[in-house]
């Protein structure tokens, strides 16, 4: 029987892939919503996007949901350097048919868990963790039907990406990230760490171009013409395949691997806010609180199985 | 036209007279709706105080909404220690025959702000702020319906009440009123600074017992149980009138005076997280946000019309 | 038999008035030395300061020593807008006939009180604690030649002169604070609490001319071209006499009442860095280690004080 | 000609043997002084342990000065249980007859910059920065005198050795490493991510016990001792040879490569105190000030270099 998952997401270039990744794995994923969330773009942004990948995806049906337009404490930061002014840059997709939802993703995250079999929804992750955050505030008793979170978020050895300490999606809400990491769900972190070491090279484009589904295609285009570059021959030039890492996760477990161990978010010091702070030697008595993985163990059965899928896609 | 409020509140027992204050003053506030939320005691507790006390201020058709058992991000702190385990020390209520309300209290908030007109509706919080500041983040569209936000909290000269830095409403949920002072909304704080100029003294006790409502017997009885003590001779030995502040202020602002300021409030360091850093003397550039209330103009006018509203209930 | 003293100073007119008090009262203060520190101007100018005051008491006797030019760890804040570009706004005094000492003054700290017997010596510091801090980290053992130290420094309910948390002596240097708030000392703080309750006012500005002696004249001179005013009608307009607290302290202790607490200065937060957290009410565990003085008990009697020793002097 | 280099030091084994590296390189290294500062163990410990081991490199005519036994502004943190009680855990090296000098190791820092040519001499901390930040802020005037500092010091991708975040010689000293990052002196930090790459194997201790020298059985007491193990068989599991490199780089600085950065040490938050945190990809606008070695370029040269030297020793 197929998992359970919602996809709270800010497409987002990566995002597009994950979510593509999802819904071309209908016999192992069955993605009840998309929860949109402000992040690389405003939450109109996002969650529009949300719907014309669904459209693309073939799922018009899967519902979507507007989740915050803000993070719980901080200032909003987008990151439209990466993503472009709409968040999927140089793709240009139909208005989509189907409507958002009325509800607020919050209170559909709230209402979907509370009805749920204990641990019958799995959550993913793909971008600041603000609306997860503020439905364990507002309704604390929804961790009873998660099975387990799964999240693109942080970065140990690597080093940030918005400031030397701080990866954008924990840097974006880093209260969030406290709530979550403190909430004691069972909870995967695929951080910089791992996914800059999954890149869309020239010779994977190629790949790509070549499956000749739409979804397949967007994805080339997305990809090309991020940087507005010809190609990418070495490995360490392309850009990072983020997002899909939480997909392939859920599919193939055994693609990444790394260690159960505790993690704290720094949200005090101006200079490192945002940081995940990783007790990967065990020098402190904090107990473990998330699986951090940071290897991977099989990097083209990564693309493999994302380009076999994208394949499945209209 | 009576004003129309809600109250935020964790009862706690200032808040049962600040409370019966407004319950007493009908001709200029219409009360439409009790917020709880976790502070002083645990949510059941507020909400279930909450209720109790609509009932003994005759008014069980006020309707009353359980809110966040959660500060935003950090631990629960309660304050058993000052309000008793029920929140009333020393008084037992009946148990109330009105339900409490299904809908969630941070979308009442949501719902009753964004149905108002614009400016139509004051919000009265005495408590931590974590209710209006999930509305906040949740739905900004709601700061349109709100025409002020009077808040019993924080403190200057006085040092804090929990630590030395903070006062217990800020203390409980800093992030909170980190999101509240920088919404751009009109906003009044009431802190220590000014409670403690108002302070329940014997003979003020004294003057309450002869009143004779069954409001006025259970503030007195609150205020005598309180601390098992017999009487407070000296007007700095009582117990403050901290919450009943903020609704004698929407009577007669003139009761109190202080100044338009900056105000921040420190979330960052463990020593004074909580503390409400007050440019008193205008040494930053950072932009007045808040009318700090610090000067008691009319010590025993407050007490008359404390008095006289409690005169006219049930 | 007279008290000894070294005073640690960075001249600064308040600065001056403590130096003249203090060398107007040799049947009870033996100084042994003054220590010039960066602070309200550079160190070059307090240093020359130090012996132009010498002179001007008729005690260019008294060594002066150069300490240093910069906090522990933070860039030099100086304080010319209130002091004047030479730190003795207003007054010129000539040339001092005398030279500085060629020991460093952190080396003379160490050397005078290591030398010292056992809590020989007291140490009067006016200006950053940064001197004194740097002798106690170089050479621990020195504690045992201290008898006590009093520092004009600090705030809790007056809030800051220099951001809304912090005092300037304390805000200058806060992690040279921070060592002298651990050091275990004898040590005793008067903060702005205190010193701001004794104010140069027109009617003490023409009882002050009226002495007749030079030194008298200088305060007066310092006091009035201060800030360019005529005259300062009321108690509240004047300008505080901060550092003359410290010698006044030492003279006549019971001019003075307060109460030993605990003290921190926050270090970390940039907002609230130089902060004293006074734990006033006793809501830490933290134990005492300050006697801070908030009160003046006899104001009058300070002015007394000061006027016949300056009366004293040439 | 040789090049001028004072050694600030806590040995420590593993500055035992960055020590007698240096002593070993008479044609390149002048070592003008050895100054001892309170770190893996307590200052009395570091600063005979400074003379036994000139006396064991032949060179007891190398001055040793005390600096510091405490940390700027924090308590003293120790790390006897990697260096052993004594901090040359398992090796007997007699009395040394050479005494200490009694000027404090600060001040002859102090000294000794003022007096040497501009630039003439090169410091090697392998240690906390204490010393030297002291003498930065005593005497500002020194950095006339330094050609360069190159500190082991600070992890970025590595992680910390003493908490998460932080490695131990800017763990102990947060405040004095902010001081030196800020001199604008030349600097080059060798941390963790560089140290973690030459581990004392099993094959390199039986190499090291063949040269059959005494500083070599000794460098072969102290890392086999070390742990109580009998051998490491493989690259990762052996103990690092950190402060070596510090001398390592003056002999041959073609060994490793890096980059030159921005490098700021975090002393707000307790979480992440102590951290360097690197600007690897200039993702801040904050300027370089730091030439930061991450790479082995030439492994086996830099074994075989240290091998060489401590066969050229008694």
């Amino acid at each position: 029987m197929a998992r359970k998952i919602i996809i709270d997401t800010d497409p987002g270039k990566d995002d597009a892939v994950a979510i593509l990744l999802a819904l071309g794995s209908p016999g192992e994923l069955d993605v009840l919503s998309l929860v949109a969330v402000a992040g690389n773009v405003p939450l109109a942004r996002t969650e529009g996007n949300a719907r014309r990948l669904l459209e693309l995806g073939g799922r018009p049906d899967i519902p979507v949901y507007s989740g915050c337009a803000r993070p719980l404490v901080r200032p909003v930061v987008t990151a439209e350097h990466v993503h472009g002014e709409t968040g999927l840059v140089g793709l240009v997709l139909p208005e989509p048919r189907a409507a958002a939802q009325a509800l607020h993703g919050v209170d559909h995250l709230i209402e979907a868990l509370r009805d749920a079999a204990p641990g019958e929804v799995t959550l993913c992750l793909l971008g600041p963790a603000t609306n997860l955050a503020m439905a364990l505030v507002k309704a604390p008793e929804i961790v009873r039907g998660i099975a387990e979170v799964v999240w693109m978020a942080g970065a140990r050895s690597e080093g940030g990406n918005v400031t030397p300490a701080s990866e954008y999606n924990v840097h974006a809400d880093p209260e969030a990230a406290a709530v979550l990491l403190e909430s004691g769900l069972k909870l995967t972190l695929l951080p910089l760490d791992l996914t800059h070491q999954l890149r869309m090279t020239a010779g994977r484009l190629e790949r790509l171009r070549r499956i000749g589904t739409a979804a397949a295609r967007a994805v080339a285009t997305l990809f090309s013409a991020a940087d507005g570059m010809p190609a990418f021959e070495r490995e360490e030039e392309g850009a990072p395949l983020h997002d899909p890492c939480v997909i392939a996760f859920l599919l193939r477990p055994t693609l990444f691997a790394g260690r159960f161990v505790n993690v704290v978010v720094e949200t005090a010091s101006p200079l490192t806010a945002g940081m995940t702070v990783v007790d990967w030697f065990g020098t402190t008595d904090r107990p473990a609180n998330a699986n951090w993985l940071n290897e991977v163990a099989d990097r083209e059965g990564f693309f493999d199985l994302l380009f076999e899928r994208l394949a499945r896609l209209p």
